[in-house]
């Protein structure tokens, strides 16, 4: 379907939203009155810088409480609108949306608003216009939108339809199961947006809170199938009033927005009958089965020497380094690190790679999700991996059979390596996100690998809140967190600091490990006394247990699946490692023991620069 | 009464807060026990440190899920109870918070509840320990102050009383007005936090957006009228959870909420008849009749001749420079501006002095509000006028009738200057403020001068949102509005960038006055021709007088209470000034005309530095 997007949704002016919205892709743009209102450029400059970028109008919005007035007020509200049409005629524009009067509304009576949504239909027929009318959530008299529908077909006007929201719909718990039974052409448009669960007034909520479909807590999949049973074909539009979308480079929300569009269309792809033929209005994405399997992380650093042995302590073997290049293979059980040596930034986990059927379908996916590829050079006989840049600028490779024999490159015997005895699995990944990208890079990562989002949650932090969302993948083979960055992660100085990730890493018998890794050289991050003491208050737990617990580093938690235990290593220039142990079907991440960590680690670092 | 503060108010370690809270001067403190837990200070470090800094520990907080339940996990939980009470003793505390049950309560029965509590209270006094028992708004059984009293009568024991906490009590719309039906004795301990209106759930409401008392829109004079009716006498504390706090330097927060304290006592002692004894229970403030005059602006400056020339092109007269500094006067009409040259820096608004009655009990108030004192040398035949800094660095002077002869070392005639016949006054004044200083700010400006706080806006800018806070004197005579400045004010190296504040001047003639001005140089901010399109739909006006409007650039609002022109001058550095022209009763300040303003002064700033 064609996709559009309003200007509301993106920070700057409106010829810098309209530069991102062409730059991303989208087909079209609604114009919000207020963008253009504080415009420099005459409607004749937009209409002209549209056509440049190859941007259709498709709507222009809003224009409120028009109906259910006094005959008084409504000859006034005529008047209002005709200019309005002269307006969308400089624009070379022909669909306004109304919304549910709010503002003015007295008459609740249905056919006296019937009566002036057809007279306002008819001033639009005389300008060749058409008019999307929309029930607000919030609307005086008509809030939902059968009432809305019900409306237009009373007033029965080839120039008048219906505009369907999603969050107007799905905010106020409506259900959207009634959309097929609206004729697809008297659906003129269609506005999507999710929101997280707030538990807000659904004003403030949509005021400040929406987000793109697949960032928040909706069944956008659902209601983007009833579209498609209605018949709609377009275009698909974007309304989000988001605080952080108003503050962040309009560049980077109009490909986040693009993205969902795709993600959209491809879920409801998957709700509907191959047979349907309304399928095929859908825009489809090359299609891949859930990533199950991380084939390998990568972490640059500026110490390798260090790193090396923070690996090595927790029983990682090198296996070599790159025929040709400075990168180093480690590898435990079924886990596999490259280092790759940098001169300074730090130590992160720069990539990761994915194991896939296909990695040209893989690479497709990511490609139509807006990823730009990674180009990496390769002599002729080595394996190139295809890979992406996510939004917030890792890289993501796909790992097919065709591409398995990469570690030779580092002199690994591949039977060998099949063959490791030592039973470490990769647990989960942490990777930081600034505020800017975090909803992005969420939804990326979801879309392309085809993860589940798990509800997000705040981590308090001697710094601030630190929310952070978990994604799974369908049969639990890949945890990822993504953690939102404090803004108040700067030094003394005021300059950014990398706030670090992890790597965590799954073992059956943490105690013993942890007790050979700190004889092997692991540091271990201390952990406050205070912690146990609560600790044993809180579970009843026997004082030899805690002490040993204790004297290795080790959290604990315990719920009604099973236990969990784990530690962390000190913090390397923006990464750690967390070493885990699942007892029974614990499935969670020690919820208040990343608080404490988050406490431990600031102690730590404010000690270290002493 | 003595003062106190929840360690969860603040952003640091618990270190880092027992510093802040006894630097801002607070009494006490409630340990909040997660500040505890990850700290790497023992409890008699705790213990120690509290001495040093001659802080009380008030109370250990929060005891969960306590009451409500059967009797294996009654026993259970009063095991986790006799740790706590162990631990208390180690940090030399007397006094827990426990909040009703909201996590694992199963037995509705008041009985039953009443007689577990009872059975806490005699374990804790086999410690020495008091328990307060406190109603959270969602708690699963006990969820209001009545309910809760009523439990504490029927449990009956010396060492249990109520905890009374003000956003969970007016947070349900609950009536406080039976408080002082409680017993003083058996109102352990006082919790104040206000919160702004948001429609939101009581939980994610309570979680991040609770305020100091006279922040938010709660009546806490009231509630705290009542505390004393009640012959509460203390500690008086605070418990803020606010995502801001938590990421502003602790000291602010403290010095905030030591403040808000302040001005809450000195509110309800204003409800209180002066023959009430409950009254001298209450910490006096120095008090002031509100302040309705600004005696002069002080305006720093790096561009003094620009700045001098805008002024002069408004009609403002050079009346001379300072007998001794590079400072110069310029008045017109009412207004008084004093230029300070400074070599680097931008234009701002630096200080503001107020007309007050006695300006030692002004001082002495804003001294009491926790504002340091400025020390501004003078000689000895000089005019010292007394001040103090706010708390985001603005300074505030105030004059009294001895000290209305500083012009004269500006060479200026007094009588000339009272019969000065330009009819231009101050209209208000509009000061940026970092997001870490807003609240602050906003309650130092309001508590000092005793303005009233009108409703706070948010206004779409192409940078992100500016949140919007005006204070209004009571009788009208100064206005002073507060825009939290958008994190995205940087220029494109990442570095902050000087967001403008502005002074509005109002005229009678705002048309002559902006015609002549342009004449004299005045450099108006253009405003774009789609807005007056839109203005002329809006109001349906007609041509002539929009294009009139139009050529000098004037904006315009109308309402019921009557009409409002006005317009802008370029921004100069950080500041700029506003023209205003009231009619009728008009109070507003042109809603919607702030973001074209905006939008116009970005496109103006990226215009400039092509």
């Amino acid at each position: 379907m064609k996709t559009s997007i309003a200007t509301v949704c993106l920070s700057g002016t409106l010829e810098e939203k309209m530069q991102a919205c062409a730059a991303a892709g989208f087909d079209g743009i609604e114009i919000f009155e207020a963008d253009l209102v504080v415009s420099p450029s005459s409607p004749a400059e937009i209409r002209a810088l549209a056509q440049r970028l190859e941007l259709r109008l498709d709507l222009y919005q809003p224009f409120r409480d028009l109906e259910g007035v006094t005959e008084e007020l409504f000859e006034k509200n005529l008047h209002r609108l005709e200019a309005k049409f002269q307006l969308m005629q400089q624009l070379g524009m022909n669909m306004i949306l109304v919304p549910s009067n709010v503002g003015t509304a007295t008459v609740e009576d249905d056919t006296v608003i019937a009566g002036q949504l057809r007279r306002a239909a008819e001033l639009a027929h005389r300008y060749g216009m058409y008019i999307a009318y929309e029930a607000l959530a919030w609307g005086t008299y008509v809030n939902t939108y059968w009432h809305c529908w019900q409306l237009v077909q009373a007033a029965d006007h080839p120039n008048l339809g219906v505009c369907l929201d999603s969050f107007h719909i799905l905010s106020r718990g409506d259900d959207p199961s009634r959309i097929p039974e609206i004729p697809a052409e008297k659906i003129y448009f269609v506005q999507l947006a999710d929101a997280p669960e707030l538990g807000m007034d659904v004003l403030p909520w949509s005021r400040h809170h929406r987000v793109f479909p697949g960032e928040g807590s909706f069944d956008m999949v659902e209601f983007m199938t009833y579209l498609t049973q209605a018949g709609y074909s377009g275009p698909l539009s974007l309304e989000i009033f988001n605080d952080v979308f108003r503050e962040t480079d309009p560049s980077i929300t109009a490909a986040d927005g693009l993205r969902s569009l795709r993600w959209i269309q491809q879920g409801a792809r998957g709700h509907l009958s191959t047979d349907n033929p309304a399928r095929d209005q859908l825009t489809a994405m090359p299609k891949i089965d859930p990533v199950e399997v991380i084939d390998h992380v990568e972490v640059t650093t500026d110490a390798p020497d260090e790193c090396g042995a923070l690996l090595g302590a927790l029983g990682f073997a090198f296996i070599g380094q790159h025929r040709r290049k400075t990168a180093q293979l480690f590898v435990a059980g079924g886990v596999k690190v490259v280092l790759t040596p940098v001169h300074q930034g730090g130590t992160y986990i720069s990539s990761v790679a994915l194991q896939v059927a296909n990695s040209n379908d893989a690479l497709a996916r990511a490609r139509a999700l807006g990823a730009p590829v990674v180009s990496r050079p390769v002599t002729a006989d080595e394996v190139r991996l295809p890979g992406v840049f996510g939004p917030g600028g890792m890289q993501f490779f796909f790992v097919d059979d065709t591409a398995a024999s990469w570690p030779t490159e580092f002199g690994a015997d591949l039977d060998r390596l099949a063959d490791n005895t030592n039973t470490i699995r990769l647990d989960h990944l942490n990777v930081p996100e600034a505020r800017d990208h975090f909803g992005a890079s969420v939804l990326f990562t979801l879309a392309t690998l085809r993860m589940n989002a798990l509800p997000g949650q705040d981590v308090a932090s001697p710094r601030g809140l630190v929310h952070s969302q978990a994604l799974e993948s369908p049969r639990g083979g890949i945890r990822w967190v993504f953690n939102r960055v404090p803004r108040t992660y700067t030094n003394r100085a005021g300059e950014p600091v990398r706030y670090p990730g992890h790597i965590a890493l799954a073992v059956d018998d943490l105690e013993q490990r942890a007790a050979a890794a700190i004889d092997a050289g692991l540091a271990v991050l201390p952990i406050p006394t205070n912690y146990y003491v609560d600790l044993q208050a809180r579970f009843g737990l026997d004082d030899a247990t805690v002490r040993r617990w204790q004297r290795l580093g080790i959290l604990y938690d315990r719920n009604a699946d099973g236990e969990f235990l784990h530690l962390y290593s000190e913090t390397l220039g923006g990464l750690f490692i967390e070493l885990v142990q699942r007892i029974g079907s614990y499935q969670g991440y020690g919820p208040g023991n990343a608080a404490v960590r988050l406490a431990a680690q600031e102690q730590h670092e404010q000690q270290r620069r002493l």
